[in-house]
């Protein structure tokens, strides 16, 4: 793209349509871009979508894409809603970015990081890779190529805004950890006994490598629990109820759960995903015994989260369970805290696109906080 | 129909084609219907599935299936996949069958039940009039008609065979508790101390009628919690579990939920339905917290499963998470059991076809068991 | 709103956040605002779609929806995608904007356009009011209540450009004639001896009110065929293939159709649409025998739409079947032609998002196109 | 299995049920099996339906599946939904069966049935290898490893019904063949002069194998045409229509096509199939000029349809576009034939399970022929 312009218009008003009018002439003036960006690992599901939101993005350019299997060929070939001229290049060859996007496999990222950082590039993860504190990444990954760069500041922005943005290595957190530690973070001054959290995630969370369990004959009119007791995001959740509620650093041991301030042992935690007939979106329902009692009422509820996220332009607090389609495309997290008086709990239900709020989106406002800009610049 | 075979062969089959060969022709012989049937409201799906059912059940004929909407209009001209020459009549013209099904609204089915236990007809009715205590009853759903009636033998055929065998009015058990009762009616012997009930069920469930939230726009790509605590399944599965745990009479009051033999008091319960995009079945995915210690190993709770279960034709005991399309179609319960050692829980996940075994497919096992034929005849 | 920004931030944001940096103020200076636009009729999903659109609009700002349902009523109350503080009007509050999207049912839409018109306001209109001649909409749609204004400016931006930039009120296009038309229309100059439109459409062309034909469980895992010989689109279709191929006016009788120059007789026309499991999008399969010979070659045939549509920035050519994918969400139309060359015959598949470039998509790019604005303007 | 019933009962029942009543006790008396069958590659989606067609077949006992993946496997381990103790077998140890069907791919299918009639065993293939002559098929497929049993009885039943009551080999025809066909066969009186068939197909058709095609995200919410011009259905749909308008032998050459006696030249063909988001059905929208005029009135043509297919079990004549819900399931053929008079056409629509009567179900039907048995015995 030769284009002056940093959001990147479609590609037949670039080259002056004939039926173009003066007004569709691309505003003469400043180049508004303030950076330059790469994606490695351009060709699966978060890739796509970050170039796509980097396509549209008013103040950041998208200067590289790189897929080992496709570079050289033209973007669009794969991908037809990329509107652009890029072609994926290989990773060797996105040097120069001001900041990069790794989309890559858990255990190939981290040594992408390292160079890039030694480069003086700007890295936002969205792998496992720097999510966990090093014995914890060995317990459920194997060992880690590069300890000495764990654990990245975790980019769950509404509760690290700050770290974030004198980072130069962003962890962005998985996608079910998003939506739970969202709707638990309010509740850390009741401390938590005991969470259970039941999740229903759509497909494009299983990637998009074609697999017995992603045919679509397989999905479709069906729903199964997946990863019962050991999927590999229970660590994460585990370790970021610690950070909430201990407001201890994030990563730490999950030994040191639910320790509110001298609310006493750490949460038993449950963590059961289902697989759903739909492309994208994660519903939880988080079941949550607080450790101190009695229980707010309703009312009360309602103001502690709306207080807790006032001024969010991300997280939104509904008085009805939400729908998936209210944060569908968008990188909104939405939340109804109910009080379950019958039972003794409070019932939270948190809803998020597990592509935007829960990699793709949540990387984009990463790098908005990171750079200085707007933080909802790029996204919707 | 006139044929002499109670298994109601196809149509153009029974009308002699023109290209049959002798192999085609009814067999000749002694009847081997034992008995008929009636359904009240067979145009909504419960019905239309029920009649599909009896069309193929080889001992029990259709006789006649009311719609006071169609009545006078051949069956096959709003349900096409019944190929049978019935024609919908008037409930009033229902009589003279042996047993008779309502799947009318709750409020309706009572008196037509009272009118036709009062004409010695073997009532099984799919709504919740006979589900409840009277009390129980009058609280969630208001006044009672005929609480002279209450409770009815609770058709969950597995838990209730005997008192299913002798009875003339079966409350055939709603989708939920279904799966929720059979999932945990073997671990009665730990009492229940908590229990959190996740359930996810097609659209079937909640009935043809067109509404907003029934829409294919509303529901595809959608998953949406409902009913947060007011669900009227609630006090059926906490009247059920006090029948379970209890081993009282079912239908008692919620107030002695949990009761196991000196286990203390009633279990803490939760019960958070929630529609997803798929037209029929039910996944619930059970967190109990056992009121006696320790929890038992993997090995142990399979074998108490198994057990529990043995010989039953229609419960399934798996190794691992079913899948609905495991049940769907049939009147098959699957049901995994899962020790959660880290978290102090048990966790269980039961599957059914909503409409089949949480519904018209149980409804024909009731009647196999009223009428002494072989439970799984004219079901899959 | 009272945003000075015409693309209207997030509310939470617009509402100073706390954690909001410098760079999230809203940018000081000349109010980018050219146009301010009403919607009448905002709570289906065409009007719902071009309020999204509009809030996001860099140029036009939305000042009133209305509602005779919900009028008074916030607008994110019932469409929690909405993420404004405007709330929904009646219609007669309207006045003021500059312009109308009329997204009423036909018959309806006449009357609003008539006093709109009057008091300066452009319009417009989504419905079928002002796609036809008198005659031609008395036959399918019964009396027209204002033929003084027939027919309308028909709003297919491609192929009318220049009379939509002059236009007051303009009449735009039904979903399937904007992907039939937009197909054929470079193939005028072989004449169209025989046209079969084998049209399939999500659902949301069905519309918003809940019927039975849309329940869920009617919908998915169907599909059916529907208004064989009897849509109300195939006058539509068979007036603007007349415009198309006489080059005559639109909306002439379809008597005229196909008249190349010297052409000869009328193409025949079948139009057969089927509603499929999906929401959003619709993929036409197109059957044609020219008038005269012999048949392009495959590149000749790619050739001469490459060059009919070079320019266009909302139409694509494509070498191999489109998906609806490719267009989801978007204003794009693609288009595969193909030489089938075995049959003697042109088959053209043409896709487009019917909520996008079928409906909203579309009018937005008009209303572009009627204030002078760059043609993508507020469009992806 | 130990049963001497043939209709093999849920394994629970069959192994004498704690609970059982003395009505479970399986009916003793003469073994109702009249024949043993055997699938070979039953872990596909036509082999696993096959199992469970023949698991409920009252006259034909299930004996053996292979399948070289799975060999010595439980059956039920892989395919929860058989309800069978049967374990997979190799091939080679299929032997003894009286009737083999065959579920393996194109090329593979020839020699393993060469070997199975010179045993003495009959065989329904499921494959492409035995549908088309000698040199229709090299052309298509690559050459035919055993031309000398070319053509193969063509076993689309209700057309060759006696062809198929005395065949050794019966080649199951196509999906898309079988609801084209039978679609177009009563036309043959007509003459063919112009045929197009718009398919819709759900992804079973695609397979079991996981491709990128296939995946969830990629079907679901999309449609697509493929195999535009070079579908391998092409040529044995050109050869059905050479045969239902010749009435010479199937399988001649394509250039016979549509040659009613005195009609003149064969009819142009065009087929273009589309992927839906749905999982089994197959639907086509049928054009046809006919050679001969006048068209029929819409009356004389549903008389001409009703009685071409009176006494046929599984073919139905709709007077309204049918729903692939009418057949999901089921063996049946649904067709709607309709005069499009303003265009000089007729317009036919059909739908099958595809895999069903498109496959698994006419396998089972041709099977009953074969045997002597009625045609309906275990299908629905």
């Amino acid at each position: 793209m030769t284009s002056a312009s940093c959001m990147q218009v479609p590609i037949a008003t670039a080259q002056a349509p004939a039926h173009a009018t003066e007004a569709d002439a691309p505003v003469a003036g400043a180049d508004p871009c303030v950076a330059s960006a790469g994606i490695v690992g351009g060709s699966g599901y978060t890739g796509a979508l970050l170039a796509e939101l980097l396509l549209g993005h008013p103040s950041v350019k998208l200067a590289a894409v790189s897929s080992e299997t496709f570079a050289g060929e033209p973007m669009q070939q794969h991908l037809p809603r990329l509107r652009s001229d890029l072609a994926f290049c290989s990773q060797a060859d996105l040097g120069g970015v001001d900041v990069a996007f790794l989309c890559t496999p858990h255990g190939d990222a981290a040594p992408i990081a390292r160079k890039l950082l030694d480069d003086g590039v700007k890295v936002i993860d969205l792998s496992a890779d720097f999510r966990l504190d090093a014995a914890t990444y060995n317990e459920w990954y194997g060992e880690h190529p590069h300890p000495e760069l764990l654990p990245g500041v975790y980019g769950l922005t509404e509760l690290h805004r700050d770290e974030v943005a004198g980072a130069d290595l962003v962890a962005n957190p998985g996608c079910y950890p998003t939506a739970a530690l969202l709707a638990l973070a309010p509740l850390k001054q009741f401390g938590l006994a005991d969470v259970i959290i039941d999740a229903k995630s759509g497909v494009s969370g299983a990637g998009k490598s074609p697999k017995a369990t992603t045919h679509f004959c397989s999905v479709d009119s069906d729903l199964v629990a997946y990863g019962v007791g050991s999927h590999r995001h229970y660590p994460e959740i585990a370790a970021g109820l610690a950070s909430v509620t201990a407001k201890g650093g994030y990563g730490s041991a999950p030994s040191a759960l639910g320790a509110a301030p001298g609310a006493g042992p750490a949460p038993s935690l449950t963590f059961v995903p289902h697989l759903v007939p739909l492309q994208r979106g994660i519903s939880e329902t988080i079941y949550v015994k607080p450790a101190t009692w009695p229980l707010p009422t309703q009312g009360d509820l309602m103001a502690l989260y709306e207080q807790f996220y006032a001024g969010e332009t991300f997280v939104e607090v509904a008085d009805a369970p939400p729908a998936l389609k209210d944060v569908a495309g968008t990188n909104y997290c939405r939340i109804f805290p109910h009080v379950d008086a019958r039972a003794g709990r409070i019932v939270v239900i948190s809803v998020i696109d597990n592509l935007m709020k829960g990699a793709s989106g949540q990387a984009v406002q990463n790098m908005n906080v990171m750079l200085g800009l707007p933080e909802h610049e790029g996204l919707v």
